[in-house]
């Protein structure tokens, strides 16, 4: 039930219960739509997998393109650590390409492949099984006197005749193979099936003994990670995985999630990986931020959600003891902490944590005062924000509920139309107490400029750090969310609005006044502690 | 191998091979942060379950808030088909909420619950398990008076001691739950151990043939799909799951995972659901839309790429058997169709079906002449569009790699700034024959009205249909998205740019030009078929 950080002196590599991290992200998951990285890309993520300590990053496909087997080669040249492997389809060009790629590494593999199963047989390669275990035996040999470190995989091993597939392990081990790979290429099978394939294949496969058994599901049935895991339990000793379960169609196994298991049930598992868990968060982040997808809010182990909680009974249990509703830590992962997200679902517990961590030293009685506006705020379906949060302490709650004291007017923006000066916008806000002002500023574009004239309006020392933008013209609406950065801290805001500009300028405005009211409160509260 | 549609006809609900779905989308779903519903957005989503034809629709937590209660009512009031219920603390003021909210709907479940494991009842509920067994007696029983369906849960039931969580659900069907409900409440149980829990309860329960035991999994190690169906393995027949697997923390099973996999596995588990699959796709978007939570690309069975391919061999496999790289028809989940991605993964198999599918009419020989500019276009690492595929084959091909021929060269914008005009903007942009033209035009905003000046110069008649917008300050660009709409057909663009203006009409301009070039490149081909 406690989760440790799997460090790689914890683990002797050479142990029967170690299980070795192969890392497809730069190959498997680089060729989904969508996932495509430029070498320095690549490099960038081999670097996160390095700190990670995984044993091998697959690092592409050598023979696909030039560029692919260039970028192979670089990450061979630059990377230390883990085992550096190419794919390469079972013929003398692929083994070749795969072998000059991966030529610079320390440690090296060559993965080859061909398909097994009857489909691939008869509509893809047009072969027969005769045809197919003399060209395994032959090529395999052929890369194995390339390169001591030889994986097969018979590509849709899970939808492959068993008896053949028997057949097509033992060629591939007899010629030289070090580690047999099991596809789950099409993501069709079930735990019980594959831990009952790994027995089969363990017990029955000539020279069984001499190879790793090696797992690589995907996810089409949302079951990759509990298969991967299913074939350790019968017998496999690596798992090919991808961050953030990248791959092709539904992606590979998740990384993290199979490693994260393997660490939190070790109890069940009884194996390890020489994974350091603390660098997953980094890892994960990374490779969102270099492919533009973002981490989705309810990903296990890396999504926002993760460790969060806004259910009342929820906020309870964790604020009396966290092993409630959390089966590891934040921190494990390298995660900054676990959240508490208030909102209409959240009880007294948890508003007080809250008021009490952002400095209010205030009375059991008070809570139970501020308790009803607090939830009227929230039945309105949004998070109440710490800014929400201290104007209801401090006495301001009752406005109309919207977020902050100024509202945005007017966005007037001017782009070099009949001038040549720079961009620059001007912007009217209105404050709660009536009071308007303007402020005309200049900027890179005028959007920035207006981000600069609001700023100057509500007097907080504000820089944009993210904003999304999200229209869809069949709702006539354009939603934006905003985080500023003011000396340090973050602040968020969002809007609706029914121009892309007005959107923008509208969720900065949010974030500004977010900032203002909780940059207020808390001096206004030191002040009193204070006198 | 095969899926089927399941509909409704096709099973008899009392069979014993009978799976039932109950949707907890708005409870377990609703409740974890930034996916909180407004009572009209619980209503959308609740007529795609009715519209999925799941069994029980669990609407919310009555007791929670009056806001929830109210939501529950108006569903229990609107919806017809599927059971509504409650959930409810186990106390008679949560039962009582509960009955009230669940009152107009033809069928009626309330959904009680109470921990069971050492952590819960000492950290959280502060109970021995006599006082636990004695409230589990007293409230089902009053439950049952005010309702003839009662599902019990004891929380956290995965991480309770097998012969107190015996006694715990012995007491409750005792008392009239006709559901008994096992919850992994935090997402610990692996699939082995979750079908052998099963058979033990089966088995060894008193009273077990008289309730239809049900699983209720979360997602904090990736194995929420695969245990909920081990748990069929071990004799559950009712799955809690929701759409697009939201839920407390990492989330719930899956909704769409669980059905295809129990309709694609069909062979193995033997058991079948109402669920109609092709209304899948629509529920899920829905979801995603009313949330503001879009679907992962790698998400399974409803993300963008679980049906798409880029890969060479895959879409040599494909083109040749869909079989060889898919379980599933994409029409099954109601989505419109699986997708070949050209990119630099890709070879002349899909290069030729996508000409061809564009209306070309060419010869071996033409694609083996373009092909080294595709992959020199595909080289640059992003997706190889229709238009860039008919500037290849039409000829022109090798200008500088960018979109189309249009490239924005100035964004101006006006808003209100020195007189009273509606918003205007002025664009200039520059052809790639040298040509260069301006236009200002108006519009509902100034980004609106850019758009219209784009579409004055190209001579498209489009119209945005959604944009995207990212703009993170540490990378000091702003990416953009755009997707317009021409003449019923649908066009993207991508841009990065300094300024969010600039930004979005640039990825409007890459569309444009898009839009353009394969109906200027389709129309030029269709006169020389003709002459």
């Amino acid at each position: 039930m406690t989760t440790q950080h799997i460090k790689t002196d914890d683990v002797k590599p050479v142990s029967e219960n170690h299980v070795k991290i192969f890392d497809t992200t730069l190959r498997d998951g680089e060729q989904a739509p969508g996932f495509s990285m430029s070498t320095d890309a690549k490099l960038i993520v081999a670097r996160t997998l390095s700190d990670l300590n995984v044993d091998i990053i697959e690092a592409g496909f050598a023979a696909a393109s030039p560029g692919d087997a260039a970028a192979i080669r670089t990450i061979a040249s630059e990377i230390e650590g883990p085992t550096i492997g190419s794919l390469a389809r079972l013929n003398k060009n692929d083994i070749d390409a795969a072998a000059h790629a991966i030529e610079p590494a320390q440690q090296k593999r060559i993965h080859t492949f061909i398909g097994t199963s009857p489909l691939h047989r008869d509509a893809k390669l047009k072969m027969s099984k005769e045809e197919i275990l003399k060209v395994i035996s032959e090529i395999v040999a052929y890369a194995s006197s390339a390169c001591d470190d030889i994986e097969f995989s018979p590509e849709d091993a899970i939808r492959t005749e068993r008896e053949f597939l028997l057949e097509a392990v033992e060629a591939a081990i007899e010629a030289g193979a070090t580690t047999i790979n099991i596809p789950d290429t099409v993501g069709y099978t079930t735990p019980e099936e594959i831990t009952d394939l790994f027995r089969f294949l363990k017990e029955n496969a000539k020279g069984a003994d001499r190879a790793i058994f090696s797992v690589h599901c995907h996810d089409d049935l949302g079951m990759a990670v509990a298969n991967s895991l299913a074939a350790v339990r019968g017998g496999a000793r690596q798992i090919e995985c991808a961050i953030n379960g990248i791959g092709e169609r539904a992606g590979n196994c998740s990384m993290e999630e199979a490693v994260m298991a393997l660490a939190t049930r070790r109890d069940f598992f009884n194996v390890s990986t020489q994974i350091d868990t603390t660098k997953i968060f980094a890892a994960s982040t990374t490779l969102a931020r270099v492919t533009h997808n973002p981490i989705p809010r309810n990903k296990a182990i890396v999504g926002k959600n993760a460790f969060a909680h806004e259910a009342g009974i929820h906020q309870h249990g964790v604020l009396a003891n966290k092993r409630t509703y959390e089966i590891m830590d934040a921190e494990a992962v390298g995660m900054p902490s676990n959240s508490i997200v208030l909102g209409k679902h959240s009880g007294k517990h948890a508003v007080a944590a809250r008021v009490k961590a952002l400095g209010f030293n205030v009375s059991k009685q008070k809570i139970e005062d501020i308790f009803p506006a607090f939830k009227r705020l929230a039945d309105t379906c949004r998070e109440v924000t710490d800014a929400d949060l201290v104007r209801i302490v401090t006495g301001n709650a009752e406005t109309d509920g919207r977020i902050g004291p100024w509202r945005m007017r007017k966005t007037e923006l001017h782009v070099n139309f009949e001038d040549e000066t720079r961009p620059h916008a001007r912007i009217t806000m209105e404050h709660d107490n009536g009071e308007r002002q303007s402020v005309t500023h200049e900027g890179e574009g005028p959007i920035d400029a207006a981000f600069a004239a609001v700023c100057a309006i509500a007097d907080v020392p504000g820089h944009i750090h993210t904003l999304d933008l999200n229209h869809v013209a069949a709702e006539g609406i354009v939603r934006a969310e905003a985080v500023i950065e003011v000396e340090g801290k973050f602040y968020s805001g969002k809007s609706e609005e029914v121009d892309i500009a007005d959107a923008a300028v509208a969720s900065f405005v949010a974030a500004v006044n977010q900032a203002a009211a909780i940059r207020a409160g808390v001096s206004a509260e030191q002040e009193r502690a204070a006198s």
